[in-house]
């Protein structure tokens, strides 16, 4: 499912030209575009407009949220991600700094994780490309959120090296055969054992 | 030549199921498996037997050795390894915490070298994506490899985008000409040099 | 524009076969190659006479300079870079450990630039693979010398998986939206906004 990132449509916003990007999205085979509020700044009622607008052209919207957000303002990117919901998005893609940062604040994220249905949300992970992280921390990031919400955890920022890696994790394999629910673990506990 | 990770075996062995495994790795287009006690624990007679049921199945088998062997049983590692190569196993992979750490630990490969043959080893030199450990890291180990066994030795977790750069530093050139086998010691030294 | 690297060439160099080493280049389909120095020492002359073999022989030359050469050289740096244009170069890879080390000597660069045609400079980032340089430090690189040299600057030793990525911060998006001759910021400053 590609998907134009949400700064083409942060552009178009500065531009006034939200109709014709849901347009143009559409006639070049689009069926989803994210709608962020990353460089620019919207206010809640904006926000929804915008994603409101997306849909009624026929698209499906992955918001985002958190991006500038700190660590005091969960009451904030919570209420951030009701009304990006609240709008009608599919998904949410949440970022906050002080939450996925050189590690991840996992106080905060259980937090989120009480007020909001986790299965609508996706963590984006910092990216090694572009921050002060290391492969191995990322890594450790996945692991964490597989253990803590089990291995369906939308995850984002995967790069494209990645996939293969965290489908195996997902799958309790791999460098990391730890997780409960997976192949290894069940393996381990006798549920698949052949009678003899 | 694709083989499967030994992971999946080791589930099989849990699952009492290793018959079925060698049956449809063969059946699925596999001539190789790999057969490991990485997250499972074999007694040296056990993974004998692995090893020679995969054989008269009709596979080749590459072993591994050395997942948990800490830096205090190198006599263990070397009955592993002979143990794995008296099975019937075509080549060995070698990981050792304590022998491929963030640097490599020479002097225990060279006793390595000195008690078995170094062309049945692969060298798993530790994966960027999952330990602390940075490129370049990986890079001296791998030249350390090439100037101290030669151009030939056998290397692996080559991450996908590392052939080409290994490639290059067996033949003496790319980041480094200094390998003494390799094409600019050579041309240095006269060996091609065209008579006018 | 595919084109063998310097080192193979050096290599022919020492084998006292340069002339073979064009003529195979343009029978195997180069239209350019590299003439470097790095791993072998010429003189000023030496190095002309080979840059003019090459076009002679019909090829495009890309030079390069500057490996071995410290901070304290500048003066030696910039006389290698004018040898290397004189002979007929068409650009010229700059690399010295001291101007492009974990972070860029801005001095020493704003000092070339004042010296040279920027334009004939094409500026070679440190490689993650080899060097202890972290991608979020080549990443900082880039931008340096997008905000300084402006979108077109020249850069080298961008990885197979980063094109996309310099390409999107060329254009002032992607994980940096600051670059003043980029989208985001034209878009702020209202140039593309629709007249309503």
């Amino acid at each position: 499912m590609p998907f134009p990132g949400g700064q083409f449509l942060e552009i178009a916003i500065l531009q006034k030209r939200v109709k014709e990007y849901c347009r143009g999205a559409l006639s070049v085979g689009y069926e989803t575009i994210e709608v962020s509020d990353n460089a620019i700044t919207l206010t809640p009622g904006e926000k929804k407009d915008v994603i409101r607008q997306a849909i009624d052209s026929g698209l499906r919207v992955i918001g985002e949220v958190g991006k500038k957000v700190s660590t005091t303002d969960m009451g904030e990117l919570i209420a951030d991600i009701k009304n990006t919901l609240d709008a009608g998005s599919w998904k949410i893609f949440v970022e906050a700094k002080e939450i996925f940062g050189e590690g991840l604040n996992e106080d905060l994220i259980q937090q989120l994780a009480g007020a909001v249905d986790i299965s609508k949300l996706i963590f984006e992970i910092p990216l090694v490309s572009v921050q002060e992280v290391h492969h191995f921390q990322c890594y450790k990031m996945w692991m964490w959120l597989l253990e803590t919400f089990g291995p369906e955890v939308n995850i984002a920022n995967v790069e494209y090296d990645d996939p293969m890696k965290l489908a195996t994790l997902r799958l309790g394999i791999g460098p990391d055969t730890t997780l409960k629910q997976g192949a290894f673990c069940r393996s381990l506990s006798g549920e698949f054992t052949k009678k003899v």
